[in-house]
């Protein structure tokens, strides 16, 4: 059961087939040890914190090898052992009808009470939801490949033609709303067609990209604008990295000058550290930081008014941040302490002080022109 | 400046030249009270719980007709005099640019160190946003007509073509994602062209919306399905009034059993009372409740452990809408006593335990063939 892994660290999507194929593998496992009389047990990878590392050379954080198992008959373990297996089963249903769901919704199709006892399946949501993360690790597919989805958020417009669920959408003619990034974006929903974008611009703030779509930002300069409404849902995680991957084209991150900015940058680039078995497909090593920097304050000559005083908690996270071993080089040292040093941070919008259109007609151009980025 | 209203309280979108008429005449007034030496004054509309009435009649929440005095030579009243011109200053150049932006960034766009003081025009967007109100009350302009935006939430497909800034947009071909909904829908932007929907069907949640494209459930029952993600954001709410107003067609409502749900559909129907004086132009009052309903835990054999028990904040919710004036009707009450007596909620996913598409195949084709829905 290994990952489709290419040299690069890109891993293809599965079919349905492939996932259907490691389902059925687990369940036939559990069969065979069960007909030899042997106690069934499978092993599932540890999610833990103590399983996470940094690959410095593909530049994500990767879950590690540790596995634990879980054992059927074992007071402890047997709940679980057949959660696990309730969760497999719908997710079968659900690939072979070729429906998606939420997770919230998988939670009521596998709640039920166990005939002739008051004893239910699943009590709470929070029950299901880990059991669906081991079944992710365990077969190595995404919970997107498992027809599941999150919520919804995002939306796209620019120099793209995409086919999604059969319908073709030009995001070129998407109106001042753009499309809907769904939470389901994997190749066999959605597919690129024309492309004439020479990059893709994520951008963390609705009013920004709005902003920037009012411009026509994305025909002047030939790109693909996505905004995320802060931190960027899985869908436009796992779509950013299909179009960096695909479409050959670089990524650049624009976000608030904040730690939480720089955190939301870090978790495109690299994953999060709790849902690290998910890096190998959503993660975009190659992000570009464009801003808002900590330096752009005097470059773009910001009035001091517009600044907000970092409060402690920003603070105890920038400091947080200089410990992640991707933000270890020293430009990243320097981004990071000159916000430090400052005491203060900037949102997106303050750009606006130098006038309504400033971002879309001198700060974003002279950025680019200048490459002025970090990675 | 009255308002432009017909007989049956639908109030016409205003042009660009209206609003633009609008913030002269209230600048045009003040200049000719300092000509003739007056302390000049402008009335603003009084936006307290005290000056809003629920007009049974016509079953909206509406202000009243009280007034204060913002004078500029007062101690108390000075700066707020002048920050409600700076607004409107700032207003009338994205009216005339023909930009638009958000709240956020115009507190940005008029915060500025007056010469010679340490004194700012505005120190935090809390003082900006209620002089944006003030001045909506007081010209009778929408945000969205002096091109102030909210966020950008919800989506829409279904039997419904739209020009939304020039590009039209074919929502039977909007794929898995849907069209975004911009948060200003005026009719300078959006347009409605081809329409062969029979109704249009509001779901709170995106996850059953997303069950319901891809079922298809508006391409079999004619309809256009937005989706709001919770409570809906006002771009989605005039456009819900917009397309009832204009297309013709009946709202349907469907939100979870829960007082968090009804109060959804209540502000859907009639306004909120914080923002009471938008419901002429956002309120649908013919807006029908679809479900889910006390009634259908019996009525569709949900299983009991789907609900969810109420907990006390639930409770005092539910009562305190029993005193609401539009929930007074009998069937309101009956609705509301029956969820207070069996002490439980139920969410739109819990029908997912009668089956995955139970709600598109069965539960929403019964109710609307036995027309069993609440107004």
């Amino acid at each position: 059961m290994a990952t489709k892994r290419t040299k690069k660290g890109i891993r293809k999507s599965l079919s349905t087939e492939d996932v259907l194929g490691r389902l059925r593998g687990l369940a036939e496992q559990v069969i065979e040890q069960a007909d030899r009389g042997d106690n069934p047990v499978i092993q599932i990878p540890v999610r833990s914190l103590s399983n996470v590392n940094f690959d410095p050379e593909r530049s994500i954080i990767e879950m590690g090898d540790r596995k634990q198992s879980r054992i059927l008959f074992n007071v402890n373990m047997a709940k679980k052992f057949m959660q696990t297996f309730l969760v497999a089963s719908a997710c079968k249903e659900l690939l072979e009808s070729g429906k998606t769901t939420s997770i919230r919704d998988l939670f009521y199709m596998t709640k039920h009470t166990l005939a002739g006892t008051g004893e239910n399946t699943f009590d709470d949501q929070s029950e299901s939801d880990p059991i669906i993360e081991d079944l992710e690790v365990t077969i190595q597919a995404l919970r997107e490949e498992l027809h599941l989805f999150a919520t919804n958020r995002g939306s796209l417009v620019g120099e793209l033609t995409i086919v999604d669920g059969g319908d073709t959408i030009d995001a070129r003619r998407m109106g001042t709303g753009g499309w809907a990034v769904p939470s389901i974006v994997e190749k066999d929903v959605i597919q690129f067609k024309k492309c004439n974008a020479d990059f893709v611009l994520l951008v963390e703030k609705d009013a920004v990209w709005r902003r920037l779509n009012e411009d026509k930002f994305w025909k002047k300069h030939k790109a693909i604008l996505v905004q995320s409404n802060g931190m960027p849902a899985r869908g436009v995680r796992r779509l950013l990295r299909r179009m960096v991957d695909e479409l050959k084209i670089p990524l650049y991150v624009l976000v608030d000058n904040d730690p939480w900015g720089l955190y939301i940058y870090s978790v495109i680039k690299q994953g999060s550290i709790n849902l690290a078995f998910e890096s190998i497909r959503m993660a975009v090593p190659s992000a570009r930081f464009l801003g808002l920097s900590s330096f752009d304050r005097e470059r773009y000559e910001l009035p001091d008014n517009v600044t907000i005083t970092l409060d402690s908690k920003d603070e105890a996270r920038a400091k947080q941040m200089l410990e992640y071993p991707w933000f270890k080089e020293r430009k990243w040292r320097r981004e990071l302490k000159k916000m430090l040093d400052s005491k203060v941070k900037l949102e997106l919008e303050a750009l606006s002080a130098k006038g309504i259109s400033f971002i879309s007609e001198e700060y974003l151009p002279k950025k680019l022109s200048e490459r002025d980025w970090l990675v």
